[in-house]
């Protein structure tokens, strides 16, 4: 399947689009919430606006409304009424003008709004006009911004506040979304020890609770701490099946290696089905994916540099597809330099931790020393990946494609 | 104060400079949260490191730990020990090897790994070893990742999902973060109703008031929805009183340009002290910063455009800053390819709202055919600014600086 199956490798492409069709499967429970709710939720239904924007003509500036076909030689009008923003005009009495304020509504019989400050008022009140204008000038048409019945959202998007700012503007005070993904998550290893306990010999503590934990939550959905399996396959399979009861995707980290430790893969043997991927990304390769009973499955390394990358370029995708997003769910691959050398070529595709720095030419990509390191220290340095093909070799000051942690919704 | 003093603008960057200072005139209150709760909050405190991690050296691989020196001709051991991850081994006796797992800590008297790919159990129980290795290989030593004393976060930065996952990683439990900025934002102007209700003649919809309420909340900010406040003197005097008794900062949108319907500079003036400043800045210009009491406060413009521009370009900088966050606070801007051209040179700097859009050399920015527009469907049909300098033109192939609206932590 992979275009180049050389190592018996799964092309980094092929598994995202695996992951994807998986995701769309099926569409998550809708609910209506108000758009104080709405932020980072994926939109159920097609949004059509039901009114013109704005909704009449209105005025642009503070100034005069008139009737051009009125501006003679003379320029001096007596002023009878005054519109403000909000308020219901009555029809311009002819020879006229009106006192209007910026967003007010043009009455009948006005089609042109002079600014103020291109007017003179009198002290008799009447008001001359130190410009003419043309029919149309300083004016808002109804409906310039949306037409009624114009699709303005789709189902599939994320509401970004941007969005919601738009379904306010049409007046939509509710909105069908679908519901959260509930994520139960696990790590597995009888080493790991929870932040704030002493440290036996042999024991570490876990890390990958607490960034699976967040980077579920950044993403929007509902993260539900399994906690910790036992090295063994009572307690993984028990851990499993209790999940299964609520999770709609279940999630580990660890425990998928070839290691007579590793118990995930006969747990999901009884009670679901698994594959075991060697994806060709670094760092990661391999991540499980299956299921237990009916609910979605995946597996991913022990190590936190792996479980970072595999979450964010292969777990990340069928979560969105999952959670009902369709649109806009690959990331943004900017081309910029890098401000580093890449002799050796690799066998998988390199996710390289680099930061943006300033240079004489604009921004440019800084590689972290230590890129094999087991902890996050890289991807706490770094503001995003660089994108190294494998076999691909760089030079510096050549081009790579830079995908920034805060466009994965994760800064 | 600024570069170019022509027409009586305020240089965006003077204007940023001073919001800045102003916002760095005080940190928030502390307290202390669990690593579960601190995602997107901002440290207040230098986090060092109690351990060394890993804190004893382990194997890389699963394989057998075993002493360099005991390597001659004869290359058969007797396994005399099991050493999974997280169990604590005895010293390594002389002459045999030890079975060991990736990470488990590797005995007394042992100073190599051999992978397990490279060794053969034998019908008796000893393993061969089909390849040497040297001492330290396949181990990671202690403090290899982080040493203990090491500083590993700092004071005034935010927490992303990498760096709950670093803290976890040293057994931190709980984090000394700023209490979140509690932010009372209002909307000014009869003109508006709320979502849900209808519309009569010459009213519109309220978009700002969700728009910034996304945004703040986008940001991590506690948003207290205000209201709208009438136009009028008392009602926006009572308004801005009553905020104050709760609020860190407040914000209104509207009611600060010249018009004879605007009252927030009146009511400024009793109670608190307001300067207008007319930012060279498009879309926007208008921004009102002062205070209530002794609470700032800012005014943005009334049209959402504008809105969205000086919230994310200048009100944002205050805000971070008066949250405690003191490192990257300024957006990253990558030079890409502007697939337009800007014939007319403006007299504010502009941030034109792109889509990035693929082309043969990588992503080029695409320009909204719209820039006017009050609502903001440009800003949910872009991913981010085009920064055009005051003066500056452009011919379609150039490169101008791109801010992703992602790199604002509000996709």
């Amino acid at each position: 399947m992979s275009d180049c199956p050389t190592h018996g490798l799964m092309d980094v492409d092929v598994a995202i689009a695996q992951l994807q069709q998986a995701g769309r499967a099926k569409t998550p429970e809708i609910e209506e919430v108000t758009l104080a709710e709405a932020l980072g939720r994926i939109l159920a239904e097609n949004i059509v606006s039901t009114v013109d924007v704005p909704p009449q003509a209105n005025s642009a500036m503070d100034g005069y409304a008139l009737n051009a076909a009125d501006l003679h030689a003379e320029m001096t009008f007596i002023v009878s009424q005054r519109i403000a923003a909000g308020s219901s005009p009555v029809k311009l009495q002819q020879g006229t003008i009106a006192r209007i304020f910026t967003g007010a509504v043009i009455p009948d019989g006005a089609n042109a709004v002079v600014m103020q400050e291109n007017c003179q008022v009198q002290s008799d009140g009447r008001v001359t006009l130190l410009q003419t204008v043309v029919e149309q000038e300083n004016i808002r048409p109804r409906g310039q911004d949306i037409e009624k019945n114009q699709q303005i959202l789709q189902q599939g998007e994320r509401l970004t506040a941007a969005k919601i700012g738009l379904l306010a503007t049409i007046g939509k005070a509710t909105v069908r979304v679908y519901c959260r993904l509930k994520v139960v998550f696990f790590s597995t290893g009888d080493e790991l020890v929870d932040a704030g306990q002493p440290l036996a010999v042999g024991q570490i503590y876990n890390s990958n609770r607490y960034l699976l934990q967040a980077l579920l939550n950044s993403m929007g959905f509902i993260a539900i701490d399994g906690g910790v399996i036992a090295d063994n396959l009572p307690d993984t399979l028990h851990a499993f099946e209790k999940a299964a009861q609520t999770a709609d995707v279940i999630i580990s980290t660890g425990g998928v290696s070839v290691g007579e430790e590793d118990h995930v893969k006969a747990a999901l043997s009884r009670c679901g089905e698994l594959a075991l991927w060697k994806v060709a990304i670094k760092p990661g390769k391999p991540l499980a994916f299956g299921r237990v009973n009916n609910v979605p499955f995946m597996g991913l390394p022990g190590n936190p540099q792996s479980v970072w990358v595999t979450f964010l370029m292969l777990a990340r995708q069928f979560l969105l597809n999952y959670q009902g997003q369709r649109l806009a769910l690959l990331p943004h691959e900017l081309p910029v330099v890098a401000d580093f050398t890449v002799a050796k070529a690799q066998q998988r595709r390199e996710y390289v931790r680099v930061r943006l720095e300033p240079s004489e030419n604009g921004l440019v990509m800084v590689k972290h020393p230590n890129q094999s390191s087991g902890v996050l220290s890289s991807a706490v340095w770094a503001d995003g990946f660089a994108l190294l093909e494998k076999g691909q070799t760089v030079n510096k000051g050549e081009q790579l494609p830079f995908i920034s942690f805060a466009s994965l919704s994760i800064a």
